[in-house]
């Protein structure tokens, strides 16, 4: 009797390990060969899967992004606390959301000349500004100002701090990166306060 | 009589025309053909001034690394006005520094899993921090507070806003790009002035 293969489920495998290796070895060096190595398909089976490449690397992405989202899920609390593990989630601060970096890092470079992946990109960025802009909300309360801009700061941040963070880990531990991002938060939070007691006077006011 | 060629000259052209290439279709696409068909030298000259696309990346970012300093030193004024230009600068603004911002990403993601590229990111990215300080410094005036932690916080903006803007040009105009720095600017430079003051203060009432 054949063994019942869950294509998904194995194409899913393929495109973890496909990350790992993009983030260990980036993208110009992993091949297919290696791909099937480190899975221990044949070449033939991790082709059937992927047409090429690019292919990988956009499943490869999308996984990250579903893991970055996973994280940022499991925050807890409610307002601020929940907002500032949120964001935590996302910043490089160990292992697994560095090699998430990494993985992004691979397809930007690709979005930058590749209408499709630039595209996908863009659709990603901005369900995280919702994403953002809906936590944003929660922090600043039923009276708070309109979240948009500061979502998009706070958002600014989180890119430029990573950004940094990637790169230069020795300079930029997890501990300066929270800092960091705490020092903004505070910063976001209390310049759209002012606005929000405004909304308070003028609604008790009335 | 053989011509004479400047050979650093040519080797400089070709990174050039890669840069191009890189920046148009992505490092992944770019061939040492292509660059032949480019240049219009032979694919055994190219060959000859680069042992492989990994020499030329690095050259081409160093290229475009140049490239941005000079439209840094280019900045006119004094203080604030400096700073300003000088950042505008570098942000993706039009063509010729979205080019470079795109042959920047090619070499990050290159970088994230090559020791000898992310020790020349990181060379680069403290150039660049030493340059911001010496102009927030200038900005503050002689009686500011030290610059660092204020350049950094503008650095880490101008990579989160330019990240942001490479990738979605449409939401993010030169025009959008230069509010948010200017804004940033302000908060930086209003957040610097009171200690600036203590110290004068300080100082006077010795």
């Amino acid at each position: 009797m054949p063994i019942v293969v869950d294509h998904e489920q194995r194409r899913r495998e393929v495109a973890e390990v496909a990350a790992d290796l993009i983030a260990r070895l980036g993208l110009e060096r992993v091949t297919v060969r290696e791909i099937a190595a480190a899975t221990g398909f044949s070449t033939t089976v991790v082709s059937h899967y992927f047409r090429d490449k690019r292919e990988l690397l956009m499943l490869a992405y999308r996984l990250a992004a579903a893991r970055a989202r996973r994280r940022i899920d499991a925050a807890t609390g409610d307002g601020t606390e929940r907002l500032r593990q949120s964001v935590e989630a996302i910043l490089p601060l160990d292992e697994a959301s560095r090699r998430d970096w990494h993985v992004w890092l691979a397809f930007w470079s690709v979005a930058a000349s590749d209408r499709e992946f630039a595209a996908e990109q863009r659709r990603r960025a901005r369900e995280t500004l919702d994403l953002v802009r809906g936590l944003v909300a929660g922090a600043l309360g039923p009276a708070g100002e309109d979240a948009t801009a500061p979502a998009e700061r706070l958002l600014t941040n989180i890119y430029g701090i990573s950004m940094q963070a990637v790169f230069d880990p020795a300079r930029w531990p997890a501990k300066r990166q929270r800092e960091a991002l705490d020092a903004e938060l505070a910063a976001i939070l209390t310049a759209a306060a002012p606005r929000r007691r405004r909304a308070s006077a003028a609604s008790s006011s009335r």
